[in-house]
């Protein structure tokens, strides 16, 4: 674990320290294994572990502690389940740790509206569990169980989000809490508005840097009368690429059309003990009417019989759907169970549609000299996909090979009007794109807006916009351990 | 018409306008009647005229004039077709009115990836012409012929938002011009990322109050292969909005639900030649293929039917369903044909679909006694309705009496969890419910925004967030006439 820390771990003042404890009901932790993990989220970057973790249980207590971190000039890193791919959790400069799992109560479910709100810490699983009699469900699915205020802070997706949109279109409203301490609602709970700014969309996305989100009210939607899945082979990555795109094209509601290539699809067998074909693959989740559901998937089918698709592998009960995704959900630990001790260095970008199998052939070939397994999985309904490199931690070369990876194929994304990252989000790991992607006009706005919100630049510094950094020795933990 | 313009036309120096000719190619006017229509719209608001009006038909002449606004201190309104309802184009404090009409071009429309760029003058009728024979369809439909760049700034929604979203989910991108002439392009076409701020959506609904739209990529829809309308009349508003309601709570994916009261199906069947039942009324819209808009129409037509709805009036040919929806679009001209010399203040406010009978119930007993025409039409689908007062603009007690009812509506919307306006955005016209909506913390950050993008205040002064006037003089404005 000492190998995987990139940041000493420090100690405020003991007064500091009292006075924190006394705004959170004592509930704080400075144990070095509880710092490790809050410093590390389930990612490829090393620990950067916070000086202090405290566990608020109300949106005023967070507010408190923000009020003295300004005061003290202390850097506030919010923490939710952990989840993060890039780094979001990384405490770069140290300083408090807000861990949010104790704002674990689902506040008021709304059926009539189908909205509900809830507290930051509660993950989507204990949420659709929660509503499940309700007849609805919250359907932004990225996979891991994460919680619902660290979705909406990385604006993340999922397997759904071609259906039924991301944690953009998702959130209706959002209780905030601003670096001053102050408390802000960022709107109502009506479908649309016209009233002023959208301060729901200013925090979705913006990764802790602006606020912490501590409150959510989400739009849920109604569980279909009818859902069917289906697996279908392909012979290669590109036939299976451009079945999605005809199905995407041609207006098919598809809920979940997702991609594994050949690597991927052994990996899922080996590890969930399942005996789909080896070989490239489509996942697809159907929605609607028993008759609508038909008339999808039959129309799916004859775009992936034309591309060369195999037959259907049909999945219509609850438990094989469930077998059939939690196959797909498996992926991020089968593909890292191919290489013992090995760890994802992952990525993903997003294209326009029609772009799609340039880029993955791109990222494909690129890698194939690579000295470690790699595998593509993809939201490719939304021309969205992830590259995982399934690299030895240790090795150094390893380390620099995917990082050049990952490099050229996010510039590569960008060439083709896309963007670097699709749902991970950009934290520290991803900065070196914001640049290229956004140019300098806007990067300068989205720096207006950081230091007119942040003035001192306390919130999860280091992320997103490089520059915003609490101390000056922000620049020596930008190389990685 | 004098009596009809709230603010005296002054004359920029010589020098100035003549700059501003040079920036602009000699594309301006100052005659009085061209200034007048531009500080009007079609609201019950008097005309605020600009001193100017400039033409430009490039990003970058927007720019070399925001810059010259700027440096000269002189505010700036930007004008698309003039179909705000809420005063966006009145230039409260005078200024140069930066008229969008010559950026008409559609740039690019990109059938593979279903979305298309196109310059801020284009109207939401001419991208919909010029796209017919993709196969493809731009949904947000306001009613009125609006330019994309206006609908963008208002966040526009309409007939179709219960199924397709508003503006805020159908910009992928945009060009915008900022106070200080920054020319910024918010996002590429990924159809989603996490890679920074949201800066699309921070200018959707600014309503020119940050930055000016020069450009907007859109998503496209697919041509539904099956479209059917209908028509459904009820004994009265309660039955039709509770069969609306349990429509959007039983999942059918309708894709219009429009509500039309009593009075306002007479003054449709007079304006349109038509005879539809005088009595309150669903409009119904389904999309999909021919089984499933079956299925649809036939679940919704039991909705209906349980609330004590009549016989669905079918139309299925595009040349039936275009008379239908042509009578529904002539509502507001067939509700001012009502009382001749009328004009209608109207408002619109949107609430928790819950509590759309309460607040439809609210604004219609609280007009009972009002001695002008009073018409109720709903977005229903959306828990979205509009109120138009058919009044005499001349008379002071009747334009006072329709701004207390508005006024009354506005505030028992936000009781029941709602916005004071859905779609119609804030302009000056209901500047006075932003606080009571969105809290002092919230505004605070709005303005906050406001002053960092626009620190001298001179982008759309007095809209929004009252305040951010360029002159002191502000307030002398805010009565009407």
């Amino acid at each position: 674990m000492d190998s995987d820390i990139a940041r000493p771990i420090t100690s405020l003042p003991a007064l500091i320290v009292k006075e924190l404890a006394s705004l959170v009901g004592g509930r704080i932790s400075v144990a070095p294994s509880d710092l490790y993990v809050r410093g590390k989220g389930e990612c490829y970057h090393p620990s950067f572990p916070p000086d202090i973790i405290c566990f608020p249980e109300t949106t005023e207590e967070v507010s408190a502690v923000a009020k003295l971190a300004r005061r003290e000039s202390i850097p506030v890193v919010p923490f939710g389940a952990g989840t993060s791919l890039e780094g979001h959790t990384a405490a770069l400069q140290g300083g408090i740790c807000i861990d949010l799992s104790r704002m674990g109560r689902i506040i008021e479910v709304r059926p009539e509206d189908m909205d509900v709100t809830v507290e930051a810490g509660v993950t989507r699983k204990q949420l659709n569990s929660y509503i499940r009699d309700t007849g609805l469900f919250f359907p932004v699915d990225p996979g891991a169980d994460a919680t619902i205020g660290g979705m909406a802070a990385t604006r993340a997706s999922g397997t759904n989000a071609v259906r039924y949109g991301t944690m953009r279109e998702n959130v209706l409203a959002l209780t905030v809490v601003l670096p001053d301490g102050s408390i802000v609602k960022t709107a109502n709970r009506a479908r649309k508005s016209s009233a002023g700014y959208d301060l729901t969309r200013l925090f979705i996305g913006s990764e802790g840097t602006l606020g912490i989100i501590t409150e959510i009210t989400l739009k849920l939607h109604g569980i279909p009368e009818a859902i069917v899945s289906a697996v279908c082979s392909f012979p290669n990555a590109a036939a299976a690429v451009n079945a999605a795109i005809e199905t995407i094209q041609s207006g098919i509601p598809v809920a979940r059309i997702e991609f594994i290539d050949q690597v991927g699809m052994d990996a899922v067998n080996r590890f969930a003990g399942l005996d789909y074909p080896v070989a490239p693959a489509l996942f697809f989740e159907f929605h609607g009417s028993w008759t609508g559901v038909e008339e999808q998937a039959e129309r799916a089918g004859e775009i992936a019989t034309a591309n060369g698709g195999a037959a259907f592998a049909w999945a219509s009960s609850p438990e094989e759907r469930s077998k059939l995704w939690q196959a797909r959900h498996d992926f991020h630990y089968a593909i890292m169970a191919l290489r013992p001790g090995a760890k994802i260095w992952g990525t993903d970008v997003c294209v326009p549609i029609s772009r799609l199998v340039d880029c993955i052939e791109f990222a494909r070939t690129d890698a194939a000299d690579a000295p470690f397994p790699v595998s593509t999985l993809g939201h490719v309904g939304d021309g969205n996909f992830h590259m995982s490199y399934v690299i030895d931690p240790e090795n150094a070369a390893e380390r620099q090979k995917a990082e050049e990876l990952a490099s050229r194929l996010g510039f590569h994304a960008l060439s083709l009007g896309g963007t670097c990252t699709g749902e991970h989000g950009i934290d520290y790991g991803k900065t070196k794109f914001m640049m290229a992607e956004h140019g300098a006009p806007a990067i300068a706005l989205m720096r207006l807006i950081k230091s007119s919100i942040d003035p001192d630049g306390l919130f999860n510094p280091g992320k997103i916009l490089p520059g915003f950094n609490h101390f000056d020795r922000g620049t020596e933990f930008t190389d990685r351990a």
